[in-house]
């Protein structure tokens, strides 16, 4: 991924607060699972004033606990960590914080009841696997779960701050942002501003405003962190003295690209395209083959979508195309099901049945199977049916299945966007 | 995340070979990106005898990733770095190698031999952004990049071996599997029996193998890894000659859990389903609701699919539901949409409209809108329509909409799996 002129800077911020994040689990180590929690750990601690210097992971192994702690204090202030604190016997987390702070493990009642209220939820016995969990390390703070049954735990010294966390993402986000984050101290907050295109690569991105990203300051940064045919810029700067900049340059940006900006911030296209459509009270529908709902399953994991969304035909059989949308078999049999006159068909019908505003169709070889001589795997035809006109486009794509469908959809709904203002 | 007896005992293993990963990049940092690398590179290493003992994240900066690389390998004989490798000035990770390694960049040739045809295949000019990612460590070997521009790098030092590679996923695993992998030696492959379930929670199959699970030798661990209603149980053992013993357990387990397995290995739900269907020559239609095209994307995302699958109908609407599939006014009225009565006939005329032998149907409230007093968010009916009956069920799940789409896929899916084999 590139990242034009992106560089924190780390060694020249000794004035903000450093923070090391340790993930453990055997788990981690071989692969089994994809650590999401050390980079939502991450972005909400850059939110909160704390740059991330270091991060580690290591196996569920007291010695080795111990040594990822001590390496990630070596370089930070606050230490979050996560993992390790189930009932089983590969558990060991809180054996390392007992040794690491040379304390004993001691009975917290209040964890033992909140077991108990749980498991009376579920009409089940406490067992001794859930006592084992009710041992705290006797130097910590104990931090409440509302979420689950075991408890964070807190420690100081030599002012820094260790916290330990559960692995378990729903309940390691309350635990940090309730209990952990009103104990510290807060920093300069990391200062974004997200700018989001769909339609162009980067590439093209960077020459449209070369000259807007040559006269940035040396304190704001601008990263490239595309996505298929979607690119998200990132302006980024360090405490609120910058924010009338990152406003300034994020106006420059967005007013060059145009049309390319489909939103800021955390909007995805799904939801820009939805805006659009509540605001003028059209509606939308789709008409899948090859992206087999996906593009419905976007616009529909939108809440609210069922304003706009009338919804779909996936006439993925050659049969159901005739069955289902009216695709005239001659069509077919001339042009086969991935072509030109089908995508046409396959939109202005759809649109006629559900009744809807506007409709975006796809019809192609996602493959890996499928492909005939003329027909490539990734040869993709996708179309957009409005009020005034009909557009189609053809993708030759290279990638893999998923891939194909990932890229199909979005181009799909990139050319559904563009029509959608151009008949504005 | 529970991991019953699940430890790989990393210290008593000093016979097996050590490696460990480092991730390069101020965006890792800041949680811009989840790093999914490190899980694939961990799981591909352990299928090579390789287990990853340490992972650390850095930011772009070279003294970080040269400490970082000093503490990797006080634990490691092989080190795998990934990222830091791009165009622009942040991308620090060759002045990071020359450092460590006290060698010069030099010029080579064969990159930029790979730019310039890169470059042609698009019709644009090679810049000095390229040029400069031609220079290269003297004391690395070269490792070519079929799938992109910056090579890897190969380095041997004190019997221990240090590779950098490319963040971007599809060439990072391309080089490791084709141009590491050879140069490196092999150590015992982690040996693993994945067994895929759906339909019961941790804790029942837990109690239904529980002898099995306390009769495990302690070279061979148990791993139980939940996700949403399905949950997968993974049998781990270092070394080829816990094979036959690792078989032996597979099957019991196999045995004792019943229908409750769908696959072994890497098949998911909606491939287990398409291998019966293609046996049995049926075909499958979906017709949903408040999963919006989310089953229908699961299931043609399995290569093949179009073999079975013939297609979906989506009345998102309230109208549609009559339009598409003829619900009755009258039942709709009477009950709502998300009801028995109407899950009923979505998914019995929706096998006749598609002609499918199997079809199956959702129809509730994700949320976070769309509540009524007696049907609260997360109130789903499912059904599945087969040859010889129609079974339906009601869900009453309490999470977010993301969530809710996702179990009643799974639930969906469950079903007909169910009735697939009751009507074998």
């Amino acid at each position: 991924m590139s990242e034009k002129g992106f560089n924190l800077k780390f060694a020249a911020m000794e004035s903000i607060r450093k923070a090391a994040i340790l993930t453990i689990g055997d788990e981690l180590m071989i692969g089994q699972i994809v650590d999401t929690n050390s980079a939502w750990i991450s972005a909400y601690l850059d939110s909160q004033g704390w740059l991330v210097a270091r991060k580690m992971g290591v196996p569920d192994q007291v010695d080795e606990i111990i040594e990822g702690m001590q390496l990630c204090l070596a370089s930070a202030d606050l230490l979050i960590m996560t993992g390790g604190l189930g009932p089983t016997n590969d558990d060991l987390t809180v054996d390392a914080l007992c040794q690491f702070f040379n304390c004993e493990k001691v009975w917290h009642e209040e964890t033992w009841q909140r077991f108990v209220e749980i498991l009376q939820r579920f009409n089940r016995e406490p067992t001794d696997a859930y006592k084992s969990q009710c041992y705290q390390p006797e130097a910590a703070e104990i931090l409440p779960n509302k979420h689950g049954s075991a408890p964070g735990t807190l420690f100081r010294r030599d002012n820094k701050i260790v916290v330990s966390l559960p692995g378990v993402p729903n309940e390691m986000k309350y635990i940090l942002e309730h209990q952990v984050m009103p104990r510290v101290p807060k920093g300069d907050a990391g200062q974004h501003r997200v700018i989001r295109t769909a339609g162009e690569g980067e590439t093209i991105l960077a020459e449209k405003i070369k000259d807007i990203e040559d006269a940035l300051p040396p304190e704001i940064k601008l990263a490239y962190l595309p996505n298929f045919s979607k690119v998200t810029l990132r302006l980024s700067a360090r405490g609120t003295q910058h924010r009338d900049a990152l406003d300034h340059y994020e106006a420059q940006i967005k007013a060059r690209l145009g049309h390319l900006v489909y939103g800021t911030g955390d909007v995805s296209l799904s939801q820009s395209i939805g805006t659009i459509l509540r605001e003028r009270g059209e509606t939308l529908g789709t008409a899948e083959s090859c992206t087999g709902g996906y593009i419905a399953h976007r616009i529909t994991s939108v809440p609210g979508s069922s304003e706009y969304y009338l919804g779909s035909v996936i006439p993925y059989a050659y049969e159901l195309k005739t069955a289902l949308l009216d695709i005239s078999s001659e069509t077919l049999y001339a042009h086969g099901a991935v072509s030109e006159h089908v995508i046409l068909q396959m939109a202005t019908h759809a649109r006629e049945k559900l009744g809807a505003s506007w409709v975006v169709a796809t019809s192609g070889i996602a493959g890996p199977g499928g492909a005939t001589p003329h027909k490539p795997v990734g040869t993709i035809w996708i179309a957009c049916a409005g009020p005034k006109k009909t557009k189609t486009r053809l993708l030759k794509l290279t990638r893999d299945r998923h891939s194909n469908i990932e890229y199909a959809s979005v181009a799909a709904l990139v050319l559904l966007r563009q029509m959608l203002l151009e008949e504005a």
